[in-house]
């Protein structure tokens, strides 16, 4: 396993941020979720210290879908970033925060009336319209005022790794073409409705996107496409360009470094808007994942080791596929280590299996590691962001705790499930 | 859309057994779980009748993992069946839907303490132990009682859909192998050990399996074994099967007669275990989605249609792999209608996506439907097993209500998530 910067070993046993890991075990048990906070507030300052500009407002908006909880939009909103919102629930998490509502940003491909009238109730900042039945809906719940909008478009570009792909064929769910006459038809009907502040458009081409020439290429068609729309005589002061940037997980990734390419990104950005003589004055990216996922650490407690008539090795985790489905899901990988095992050598190979009654259930296979018995920590690396935000109750497992360390010290942000909570909405 | 022998059409409306799905839409908003009890009752009532025999103990037991919950629990005990549950979060429910829990058989690769200590303190039936590490455990937590135990073995059956291959090298992560010496060592001290009244074993052999000669392959296999594990003194007395009877979703699955098939197995044990002079007196089969499944169905409000610049059609329903997570991470089919189209020509094609933020999240691909709009309901038909028993609060989505129709009328027997529920964990 690559440590990270936060990593310590001492006496064999791994700190996070100076917090021993073995004491979140007897604190809190296991499975739990561990956010170094210090070191989400570090990534927060990462990007807002290198996408800067004196001459535009460059945003950061945190992606929150990747992980939305209390404590952690409580230091979003500290650190004076924007929020990306997909739901009710989320929205609801962001008020309990006491976010600022004309920071945030409403996404989604179906939102709901009820969602929309919670968002206009609580005088959301931005709302970006997916479609056309959208805006017909939304123009009739908005009443006496300006609403600012983005419209969600599709620039034909569809990047995930290192690959991507330029064609006005995506066939994405999100957005509209902008290919397509009848988007201009919709920009315009919407520009022209004095009930809303046609602000541009937000487009997002893929995750875990190591590529940085893609993004570049996006913000590209993006501003040829902006161009196209002022000549239509509707002026466009704001561009999201959304997320992607990937993050590392294993070997086999190679993320950008993110100070670089922010820096190069908010160039590219400022160049091209002189260039091109574009009325933009407002551009923001939308990261979810590479701004949490380095802070979050699964800890599990390893219950058995088993071996099977053909010699496969399997260590079996208190945990499993119900808080962190994405091994199952998307066949994602990670590094793991045993906490308290940190300089053994790692010369054992084994499956990861959770303890679900599912055959699926691994959150790793073939990884190397130290010789495990009964009651070892099993640390999961760099599983911050859609883990627990994807947490479920199968084999009505309880969801895990979630531990924040602020300022080196540990302390509950989310409290394990209890029993009573599984039946509660039982009649 | 096949209809289901409970489903009728009335002006062009859908009705489950007798209850208008439009009703069920008016009172209790969507998204919604249907559950047909009557359905569910009448399909137990298939096993209790069709694997019966004079001469042996046939147990049917049912496996909650595909939906466990408090009323369904109720009905599972009144109907005076098995329960198998796989965690301290299902005997919890177990509990609370009073189920005598000397009917309930615990499974699990990694049962954990205090599901062992919640298993004793409350005279659980049978504990089915996986594996070495689990019976040393156990056997320290057992006192001063003969606790009923099964061993889960591996008989080198892997089955899925129409295929198995019979091989001693299967690496599940499930039981030890029967072809491993180890094996008889941990049967003969588990049977000497007299805290415990060791009985016999338990396999399972997959899912989703459309040949019987599985299943029948599976009895010889364990029969032969137990024949060899009676040659060492070690009396058996009881064998369970468990489950993996293949389902119909769509027209690709060709399940068999579950009567035809009950009745068949019930003949070829009875036959065998005569003609093998064996001590067997218990067999049990643990059905899950044969039981619950085509009791259970979906029920969506559509949001929106919508076309991308290539033609291809949407469809986005307020709910998605939120609450039913099966087609994205088993790539999982179902037959949809629109329940109040049902007469209407099914000549469009469409995707069916959910309103996550996520690309994949989509229920259903290239779905033949009536022409759809904003306002239709949507029911996905078989979709009782493993759907609400997964969800999640991915999004911060809240999970669906379950509404039950029993004697023909419809009531709540899980109510929908509130956002406060979101959240109650969070400190």
């Amino acid at each position: 396993m690559k440590l990270n910067e936060n990593m310590k070993i001492k006496d064999n046993e791994l700190l996070i941020n100076d917090v021993e890991v073995k004491n979140i075990k007897k604190k809190y048990d296991t499975p739990t979720l561990i956010i170094d906070a210090d070191n989400f507030k570090k990534k927060i300052d990462v990007f807002k210290n290198n996408f800067r500009s004196d001459d535009l407002d460059l945003r950061v908006i945190y992606a929150s879908k990747a992980l939305n909880i209390k404590r952690l939009l409580e230091i979003v909103s500290d650190k004076d970033i924007y929020l990306d919102v997909v739901s009710l629930g989320e929205m609801y998490t962001a008020k309990k925060a006491k976010f600022d509502f004309s920071k945030i940003y409403f996404h989604g491909n179906n939102k709901l009336i009820e969602e929309l009238e919670y968002a206009l109730d609580n005088n959301i900042g931005t709302i970006v319209i997916d479609n056309e039945t959208e805006y017909e809906l939304l123009k009739d719940l908005v009443k006496n005022r300006k609403q600012k909008v983005l419209l969600r478009v599709n620039p034909g570009i569809d990047a995930h790794t290192h690959e991507y792909i330029k064609t006005s064929k995506n066939d994405s769910k999100f957005g509209l073409s902008i290919f397509d006459d009848s988007t201009m038809d919709l920009i315009k009907r919407i520009n022209e409705n004095e009930n809303f502040e046609f602000r541009g458009f937000h487009a997002h081409i893929g995750s875990q996107i190591f590529e940085k020439n893609s993004f570049f290429d996006e913000l590209d068609e993006m501003l040829k496409f902006i161009k196209k729309v002022e000549e239509q005589s509707v002026k466009i002061i704001e561009l999201n360009l959304g997320g992607g940037f990937g993050v590392y997980y294993t070997k086999e990734d190679h993320p950008f470094e993110l100070d670089v390419f922010l820096k190069e990104f908010k160039d590219k950005i400022e160049k091209r808007i002189v260039d091109e003589k574009l009325n933009i004055n407002t551009i923001a990216i939308e990261p979810g994942r590479s701004l949490i996922n380095d802070s979050g650490y699964m800890l599990y407690t390893i219950g058995a080791v088993k071996s099977t008539y053909s010699g496969k090795k399997y260590i079996f985790i208190d945990g499993g596929m119900s808080d962190n489905i994405r091994p199952s899901l998307y066949d994602a990988k990670y590094e793991m280590a045993i906490a308290n095992k940190m300089n053994d050598s790692f010369d054992q190979e084994y499956d990861v299996a959770g303890k679900l009654c599912e055959s699926g259930d691994k959150i790793g296979k073939n990884i190397k590691l130290p010789k495990a018995k009964r009651g070892d920590l099993l640390i999961v690396n760099n599983a911050g962001a859609y883990t627990y935000s994807m947490a479920n109750n199968y084999n009505k497992m309880r969801k895990p705790a979630v531990v924040f360390i602020e300022d080196k010290k540990d302390k509950i942000a989310v409290k394990r499930q209890s029993l009573e909570n599984l039946t509660e909405c039982e009649i």
